[in-house]
């Protein structure tokens, strides 16, 4: 089951599919296993409106005797179609929702090889797609026709790091996961957190700006990312690996990159700003009467909580009851509630923190804020409540196929759109327990400390009913509520075409003024972001 | 007294001096009151190498009358120099360090006039500089020769604040301070603190990447800023006002806008991430042995303070006994340590901010990493423990001039810059404690939690050869180190010679190339910043 438009289908045989390579943050994953099995259709079939740009020159075999020289021969920084080597892995997208026709993989060793690729390409208008994890959920890290992948994993070195003040510098191929466990082992945390972790590069996860789940607590990639080197589209190598908090000695070029999808830049390294690494967890799970009593916890927990705070998730009632039926497991509260919050406090100190976390509790109930909560007791406990939280996404698909938008709303309008879809389905005759409705239910979840929601539409089967239902009145709504219809995926091949929506003409004008500044010829990451 | 190089060279008589229109942050100010009178010379008098830019055209009856219709005639929105109104509020920085000669100041109502202001001076080729307080110190916000003043202050409305989110929409113009107790009272605090507050616009703050005395613990304005409005060069709107804290649909270009100072656009509005407001702030001080201890205290104090950490700041023996010779008051500690440490923790419960306070003292004297130390136990012996910090700008002045530095050095080798300015200026005979030497002492201290050093050289009087030994010795020796000649004051006038120090030529070319971009014909603040 695919989309035709810009949420994406989910169909419950994914279940019975092979398994993923990697897992995406399953709080905002979009899956679109088409079937169960692994091979997805060519980008360019289900997209014919899409053309490959005939300013780009054909791959020749002296193009490629010449790219293989600069990484090296014939050893590891080269894959070859041509030669009958397998490009699969990287021509096609985790979800097997995209697939381009990638004919060679360059896998560089060094900046100075990335440079060298990205000139020879330019100046032979060779389209060229970066590529980190491969595990980005929008299309963009994949080739649409014949792009040349350039593949960072052999850049993976960690290079130094400032125990005293936590400044990490590495290679953008670095896994995050990688990256986290080696700052753990000196007490710091990486300010990154997502499910894709054990695959994704630190690289991709700048250049798609990724926001995942510690957002809340240790801010944007933007704060964070204290120096980068990267390459630009005609080779030119920007370097600016600062290992300083604090630089103002002229324009951030290097923000430019955080958030590009790869369309002006390669990026070869970074140094981030690792925090601290809290020692104490813990984690509290309640029950409320209301969106508005939702907004009344959250601001109680940012005030009582403060700077422990690490989560505050949002889980409607529809989101916990199907949860439970596939699951089956003992709910964590007793009775039902409109709607439930998970709160994640992390700090220094496991005693201040969990008498913190009591007696915000017992103050929310207290002023019945909150109708009935829980605080996990031990590890067990707090892996169980969290799994109420993430279970969601895999439990939704159970008996058909979900939409999925990942989108940000200002608090207060947040949940409005769950409402809103839920009486435009069923006003259509769309939505319903029967099997002649095509909707089965709309549910809402999703990080409330990020404005972040995720509206999921479980149907039994597609119908164009439902989709003309949603599109583009989802993305509408988001406009007049000034969202942004991208909260963190990115805008990749997938919602290239919805981002007016968000942007208006100015902006968007502006941004193709940096595209064609820095990628005159267009050949980095074509036909996707703007 | 007056630096003709890079450093600012403060006299005592500053003491005597008319007081200044506002404070930067007592911390890094770089003073330069040449006189106890209050008018500087004009900056094309100290700078003779700087000529008029010949592109621009000079200002007609015909300018002026066209621009004054914009802001609505002769009213609040104009001082017209020709009309004899005084314009030196405008031309003049604060420290009376730059005079420029301008000779139209306007102040627009809205984008709309800032829009058609900027529009009209790009087609007429007329110069203009945008202006906030006035507050900065590296000569950024004044004219250099004729050039138009933009002034904000009359943008100063607050337009929305998100209670639960955090999120403050507000004008460019809107003072610090302004804005601090606007969400102070709402539970929040401004990420940004800094001395000048009560003068400083927000604008400005967010032009000039102020750092100040939060960003230890709220990060950088690239994090907080979430949304922005600016007037570019040719007068188009960039309109991204965004109140979320995630939005990934395309190129983040109000990056480019934080730290330009100006040079590419004219910041109207913004939407800033609130933080939670603290409620309970503790403070200790503490005397160390060595810079070693110094970085391990400060790695305890990250590990055990953790979430609560809000400031560690550095100051040398000599910075301590100068506070004590010109007071008098008694010291915090008995004896002499080589140097002290300032701990500050803000967290929303006291009880256990204390107690991780006071068993991170005892364990770090337990450990011998701290000599002595003090906690305060109220807020008079906090503001106490404060002023032996805060108090060294101005105690350092007396008795002569200084040559201040504010710069970044990484962690391990920040404190060596002080020890090898120090060793140099005594093989050269510079430094003594007889009238006979011209230096009296290097003193060292800043914000060791930002790798923050504020490098200040005491002199009796001005001597070349003192100037010639730190210059461009420091620049040199900050370079060598991948430092930063600027941490947070910015590049201005001051500074813009010195961008290589601490840029290569690549990135300078590719900063300039992002200003020929915004402002062909370079209208927006000439003279300055790359």
């Amino acid at each position: 089951m695919r989309s035709r438009r810009g949420a994406v289908m989910v169909s419950s045989r994914a279940r019975l599919g092979p398994q993923p390579r990697c897992f995406a943050a399953s709080a905002h994953a979009c899956f679109s296993f088409t079937s169960g099995a692994a091979r997805a259709k060519l980008t360019a079939e289900v997209y014919p409106g899409l053309k490959r740009d005939e300013r780009f020159a054909e791959l020749t075999a002296e193009h490629v005797a010449q790219l293989k020289k600069i990484v090296g021969g014939e050893g590891a920084g080269v894959i070859d179609g041509a030669a009958g080597e397998d490009l699969e892995p990287f021509n096609e997208d985790w979800m097997h929702k995209y697939r381009g026709q990638g004919r060679l993989v360059l896998r560089p060793a060094s900046t100075e090889e990335v440079s060298e690729i990205v000139r020879y390409c330019n100046d032979n208008r060779l389209a060229v797609v970066p590529q980190g994890g491969n595990t980005g959920l929008v299309g963009g890290s994949v080739p649409v026709f014949d792009e040349i992948v350039i593949s960072m994993g052999r850049m993976n070195r960690i290079h130094s790091f400032d125990e005293v003040s936590g400044a990490l510098s590495l290679d953008a191929g670095v896994i995050l996961e990688t990256a986290d466990q080696f700052v753990a082992q000196r007490g710091y945390i990486f300010p990154l957190d997502l499910g894709a972790k054990g695959s994704c590069h630190v690289g991709g996860n700048v250049a798609t700006n990724a926001g995942g789940l510690r957002l809340l607590r240790y801010g944007s990639l933007h704060g964070s990312v204290l120096g980068m080197e990267a390459v630009l589209p005609d080779g030119t190598v920007m370097s600016d690996l600062c290992t300083l908090r604090k630089n103002n000695t002229g324009y951030d070029l290097k923000q430019l990159l955080i958030g590009a999808e790869g369309t002006i830049g390669i990026i070869t390294k970074l140094v981030v700003q690792c925090a601290q690494r809290p020692s104490a967890v813990n984690v509290a799970f309640f029950g409320l009467e209301s969106f508005e009593k939702v907004q009344l916890a959250f601001r109680e927990a940012k005030a009582q909580l403060g700077e422990i705070l690490s989560a505050f998730e949002l889980m409607d009632a529809k989101s916990q009851q199907l949860v439970h039926e596939v699951r089956g497991d003992k709910r964590p509260l007793d009775g039902d509630h409109p709607f439930y919050c998970l709160v994640e406090t992390s700090g220094s100190n496991g005693e201040h923190d969990s008498a913190k976390l009591e007696a915000f509790l017992e103050d929310v109930m207290g002023k019945e804020i909150v109708a009935d909560g829980v605080v996990a007791q031990d590890d067990t406990q707090l892996r169980a409540l969290w799994s109420w939280r993430e279970g969601i996404p895999e439990c939704i698909g159970h008996g058909g196929g979900v939409y999925k938008y990942d989108v940000s709303i200002p608090l207060a309008e947040m949940y409005s759109l769950v409402d809103d879809v839920e009486a435009r389905l069923e006003a259509r005759g769309l939505l319903g327990d029967t099997e002649d409705h095509p909707a089965r239910g709309v549910v809402g979840y999703g990080h409330m400390g990020d404005s972040n929601l995720h509206l999921n539409v479980a149907v039994r089967r597609y119908d164009a009913k439902v989709e003309e239902a949603l599109e583009p009145f989802v993305y509408e709504w988001i406009e007049k509520r000034k969202g942004s219809i991208s909260a963190e995926h990115g805008l990749g091949l997938a919602k290239k075409k919805y981002i007016q929506h968000s942007r208006n003409a100015t902006m968007i004008g502006l941004m193709k003024q940096i595209k064609n500044l820095y990628d005159p010829n267009g050949i980095m990451n074509p036909y996707k972001y703007i």
